[in-house]
């Protein structure tokens, strides 16, 4: 394995093979469950320097079955479902893409930014905005995650219900393939029907297909006026409601619709003390809404007060306010991105990222509520996410005074099985914008089709035969 | 063989498996670009039906090898590339969709329609509109095709710019497989991380990997009014600036940015007198915009107006009117549209589909304007296109004088190869919206990225190992 290393160190340079010293920033995910041992951690600075390593790994691996090599692509480490550290056989190289960070270059004509795949999001954000243009992918995250990443795990965030996805923002990629080839298909076009759609198949294979080097992806003029307003409804089917009058109202101007429950508000309120958060006791749900202006405050104003009085009339919301400031709405939307911090605080938890179709979310919720009460009494739902997607973070903490590892010890199984299986009951997805990694590779197994799973399996094999790049996550071959 | 189509009457009914008489409605594409010989056309009317279709085929085949029997998918018939009518072998099964043309269910909340791949679009327009909502897909033959064909061929045509492809409108697919198993991936989510993006590989793959039986798509609200503007441009280049001052006045009310050429106008002026063709003599180029607003026809009008007045300020609009009445818009529409036809009747001509990052259009249709005129002294060239997609026609007419046979016989090869060199000296594509099929599969070979093309076989070979679905079109394998 020497050879190896010194093969790779050839191609990158000396400095940017790491194979001793404390190498946890890229062996342990953040939420640290899972902690691996890398062979060696390689750092390419240029596309080409990619495409070298991938070749001289195949090669390695062709010449020597028995070593069990692999590779390993990682961004900003900062997924939830353990897909871009290694496993603990000391035999997976991490290829990290973070020395390849540069935008290549704005066209502001075409509205589109190509970018490395190491590019924080939130440098690509600032760059873009710093031209006059909205990149409008935004998650907890993007201070540290990477365009790679985000690619690769098909990122959703807050800003799907009106931008889509990670995917639906690209227009081409640029790929490195298991064989070390550079496929160029930095494409800046919005039609291009020449065959197979390989880019939406790198795109969410969480780097078991190839490497993502770089994308071409969409920008948006920046809008005029963004508005944020708190809505208190009397029932999640009031939400969906309100949705739809949203929709109605503000058009595509509508771009944040987040739910959030009553115990997670709560938990808020007491863990951070300092937030003071509206309008939340007497109802069982909470909404925020976005609505983004190409015209004017004014106009933005006018059209949220439309939407507002209209569903008040409607019955669909209690009670709302319309930030008056930027930094209002910046309290409301911190509110809402607390909830997971508080809810680390009030210690461990069971975190499910489920979608369904909208329609459906009332009767789920009340369906899957009151089962977990039965299996689990006392048992606290921390239900928040993105509605307007079909988006639920459907998180599951222990009852007061149970302690909370061992409710993860004696209920995790249980509870996932339960919540799993309504989700597939009311034809929703067990994982709507997180990916699979390792996490749920197996649950992915027992709930997706089977004839699903075996097409998967076959354009694995086809395109990575060797079961070189991130073995074992997304699908098993 | 007498045997399989005892087997397939077994399955579809003995009234819907013809094999007798006159074909030619399925063995010839409209444009009558090949006429080929059916072995048989066979008409399921259920998802059930055309796996076990398909899976007889499967069986036959390997049992008799050397039958060379395989499957061509069709549905309206209307696509301009002969993807979907059979070659002249005899050995080729046509599976028409036309009897699945169900509206399986409208989800309003979920902002979704479940639909048969059979159904015409613009009986789903239709049926859609009829419950408060918009369908955006819009083309030319919505009248004829159908929804599998739409996204089998990822159909395009003239609201891309805000809605996208016919890719960018599905969020499930239901799909019969190579081997006759049923994918029900019939979701109506908006988020779904759980592996490969299986919806998009058939998507766009003209019926070469599987057969879409259905599809669950986007619905939109209605906009609350529709105006149209026709603009007169004193360049190309123009037009782009246009394009840009657009998408900042306008956002994502700008639902239409059309261009057309001097000499296109002209075509439909002298073969369709009664369209008076508006401000198009004095000016290289025109532009049809549309803006499409949530809140009311009044303010349409100010938003436009304040668009124009702007670009009228900043030289890059000549002149420039906006619609009184739906009619008079119709009108303005039907200039458009007319293009085609008007081309037609002045005699046969090379067409071209081609696609353009946005900024690179003015140098692109200017640098090869010059190599034509070059080329073919007096060639006359019908330029038109969805300008906000980067998305032309850019058609090429014999010479006055010259016999349009005589010239496409003598020309078309070089022309095509100008032109298409042009375009991927340009970072264009060859095929931006009409697809592959055999027109185009030859080029494809010639201008489409080594790698792309290896990685499209072995897709090709992994989910369709016997070549059974539609072979040789797309990629030849």
């Amino acid at each position: 394995m020497q050879t190896l290393l010194d093969t790779l160190a050839g191609i990158v340079g000396p400095a940017h093979v790491l194979s001793q010293g404390d190498l946890t920033a890229w062996e342990q995910d953040w939420r640290q469950r899972g902690h691996g041992k890398a062979f060696a951690v390689v750092r390419p600075a240029s596309t080409l320097e990619v495409a070298g390593v991938v070749k001289a790994c195949a090669a390695f691996c062709a010449a020597h079955p028995e070593s069990g090599l692999s590779i390993v692509p990682q961004g900003g480490n900062t997924g939830l479902v353990v897909g871009s550290t290694p496993d603990d056989s000391g035999r997976q190289i991490v290829l990290s893409l973070q020395r390849m960070g540069a935008v290549r270059q704005i066209d502001a004509a075409n509205l589109t930014v190509t970018v490395e795949a190491g590019c924080v999001l939130q440098t690509l954000q600032q760059s873009v905005l710093d031209a006059g243009y909205l990149f409008p992918l935004s998650l907890a995250a993007e201070g540290s995650c990477t365009i790679g990443g985000n690619l690769g795990s098909n990122a959703g965030g807050t800003q799907v219900l009106r931008f889509g996805n990670a995917r639906e923002l690209c227009l081409g990629l640029e790929v490195v393939t298991a064989q070390g080839e550079v496929w160029h298909g930095l494409s800046g076009l919005r039609k291009d029907n020449t065959g197979y759609d390989l880019r939406d198949l790198f795109i969410g294979a969480e780097g078991t297909l190839g490497v993502i080097t770089a994308a071409t992806l969409k920008l948006y003029p920046l809008p005029a006026a963004q508005l944020t307003a708190w809505a208190a409804v009397p029932s999640m089917q009031a939400a969906v409601d309100l949705l739809g009058l949203a929709h109605r109202h503000l058009g595509a101007g509508l771009t944040g619709f987040e739910v959030m429950g009553q115990f997670a508000l709560s938990l808020v309120g007491s863990h951070f003390k300092q937030l003071r958060v509206p309008l939340f006791q007497d109802w069982p749900f909470c909404v925020l809404l976005e609505n983004s202006d190409h015209e004017s405050e004014a106009h933005a104003r006018t059209q949220f007060e439309g939407l507002l009085e209209a569903a008040i009339e409607q019955g669909c919301v209690s009670d709302a306010v319309i930030a008056e400031s930027l930094a209002q709405a910046q309290t409301l939307w911190q509110v809402r991105e607390s909830i997971p911090l508080a809810q680390a605080a009030e210690g461990l938890n069971i975190k499910h990222d489920i979608s369904l179709p909208v329609s459906a979310i009332p009767a789920f919720v009340e369906a899957t509520d009151a089962l977990l009460a039965r299996a689990v009494p006392g048992v606290r739902l921390v239900n928040f996410g993105h509605l307007g997607d079909g988006n639920l973070h459907y998180n599951v903490q222990a009852p007061l005074g149970l302690d909370a590892a061992a409710f993860l010890r004696d209920f995790e199984p249980e509870v996932n099985r339960l919540v799993f299986d309504s989700v597939v009951a009311f034809s929703g997805s067990i994982s709507a914008e997180h990916g699979v990694g390792s996490l749920k590779v197996d649950h992915l197994t027992h709930y997706k089709s089977p004839v699903a799973l075996a097409m998967m399996r076959s354009i694995k094999q086809a395109l990575d035969p060797h079961n070189l790049m991130n073995p074992g996550r997304v699908v098993k071959v």
